[in-house]
């Protein structure tokens, strides 16, 4: 199709988004504060900028009523999880948050009282992660949307990036998977389906879909080790961030996972068979579940377990491809169909 | 009205602003990397964390089609416009920009071309405020919207703030008003009514109302004197924002501005005649300039009118009102009604 009769949804969000990137490449960085920036930073989960030994990170992130709250999720939900989406990218690169600034687009028939909660749920969430809302604005809209921006800061030489990955690294991740996808499923479940799902289950995977934290703390205990060599938070399921990671290296690497070690909680087999749902899928290709996933030097991460729990998923391989070995010990290789907008007809 | 039966448009922009910033009080802020950031810096055009030497200025703006982008605006001038209302924040505090992020609410059915024309907007405004675009996000929304973050950098001793205006200081301002009020009322007015007004400023107040400029280099080389006690840009209106020069200071300050001395353009007078508007109304009333409003030190004023062109209003007193001698030389208490959204039928 030629070009100027393409909509964006024929590209994807990804794609466009490294169409933003490239076009951006023609831009020279003038600033005579901080250096040049690499295109690597650029595709990361955020932008850093030199700042002594340290890189300042920034980074932004938008949620929209119709795309991203549930019919279910509570103003101060959204407010919390206009602050985690944030914070979450900053946590994948070891950063420590500063600030945050909130934009909030308001349908002018809200009611106040959901206006202040959605500004407590931003506070609290500001205080769990220890830093200042520093700054806010509002502005008239046909629908609810909040923009976040997050402010954090890193060692330079302990700074997460996607780049980093060798072949040999084992791979991991900070928690379990599924989750979220759990909760947005018993949701929009026919009641009757859920009748003897366990009623904590229920109540957790509710937590993690409407209200999820970030990995922050873990995030920056992981970049203190000095052992990671790569690293994004899985906001688009474990599939698409692996492929992230491969990707954003520059060598032809692979990843190895297996089966029987995605760290899937039985409640979630049990609710998955209920509403003929694929359990697997739920883990691999939801997303929303805020953990980290890493790569760490395979002669380190005994000891770093010891330390930060985490979930050791499979190796770092030359292959080029995802592959995984099967609880039959068979290797299939996986293709990533990670939560993305715009193309509607590829989602499951 | 009880509380919770009132909707956020009883209330209004500045005040659910207010209501923010006072809420996010309670929260203190623990970073170890800065120190606390005073209420001060919340209110002001954008928000400053310590840095050395220099503070680190960060703002945040969005632009949503149905509020902000008028029919005529091409997908190019709404990419330009999310980088210069940023900017223009980061001007009236006298910073240098750095780096630029933006996150776009995108309908699917966007043409690809005008995604592409948004995005080369962004990086020719991003590359004359020489700063780069160091992050980008899309989302899919119903309606179209720019999220954009902006980063700057400004000495300690030469930061511009709302709160410094002192009793005697020149109120000044860094180019003529209404130039972006007569472009929207040319988009709107009927064509014969417009058929004598002069062809070089129709394009003129078009370009100003579709495609305005940030006074970045004038509130750089303002800041640099060392001499201006207070500063905002004039995005709501000059009343508006002597308004928020005022509400900002800790003392019982007013305003004095001259009627004669207002930077209004002859062909907003013919323009105004023609069209049945109050031409006085353009200027202090609509915004959209992206002038700064400055005050200066009465002492070193001339001195710096000199090197930097600026329009001299008026002086700060101590009446606690903005006051206006008009051309017969009576003085008018004036209230402000900048343009605020919410507020409907406040609108003139």
């Amino acid at each position: 199709m030629p070009s100027k009769n393409r909509k964006i949804s024929d590209l994807g969000e990804k794609k466009l988004i490294k169409r933003l990137l490239e076009k951006s490449q023609k831009y020279p960085f003038k600033s005579i504060f901080f250096d040049t920036l690499s295109f690597k930073s650029r595709s990361d989960d955020a932008a850093i900028l030199n700042f002594g030994k340290n890189y300042l990170a920034a980074t932004t992130d938008l949620l929209i009523q119709s795309t991203h709250f549930p019919r279910q999720m509570t103003p101060r939900q959204m407010g919390k999880k206009i602050v985690t989406v944030n914070v979450s990218d900053l946590a994948a690169m070891g950063a420590e948050s500063l600030g945050f600034i909130v934009a909030l687009a308001l349908p002018p028939d809200l009611m106040l009282s959901e206006f202040d909660e959605i500004l407590e749920g931003i506070l609290e969430a500001c205080e769990n992660y220890q830093m200042a809302l520093i700054g806010g604005d509002t502005n008239e809209s046909t629908e609810l949307a909040l923009y976040g921006t997050c402010l954090g800061i890193v060692a330079k030489d302990k700074v997460m990036m996607k780049s980093g990955s060798q072949v040999g690294d084992v791979i991991a991740v900070t928690g379990p998977l599924g989750l979220a996808a759990a909760g947005f499923e018993i949701l929009s479940a026919e009641k009757l389906k859920l009748k003897n799902i366990n009623h904590n289950f229920k109540e957790l995977a509710l937590k993690h879909a409407l209200e999820p934290k970030a990995q922050l703390e873990k995030g920056i205990s992981c970049s203190k080790t000095g052992a990671v060599t790569s690293a994004t938070d899985i906001t688009d399921g474990l599939l698409s961030e692996l492929e992230e990671l491969i990707q954003a290296n520059q060598t032809n690497i692979g990843m190895i996972i297996y089966e029987d070690k995605i760290p899937i909680p039985d409640e979630i087999f049990e609710l998955a068979s209920k509403i003929g749902k694929d359990p697997l899928e739920m883990a691999l290709s939801y997303g929303e579940d805020f953990e980290i996933l890493l790569t760490i030097k395979k002669d380190k991460f005994h000891e770093i377990k010891d330390k930060i729990s985490l979930y050791e998923l499979g190796y770092v391989t030359s292959s080029g491809h995802i592959q995984m070995i099967d609880k039959e010990e068979k290797t299939d290789i996986l293709i990533p169909k990670g939560y993305e907008h715009f193309k509607k007809n590829d989602k499951f």
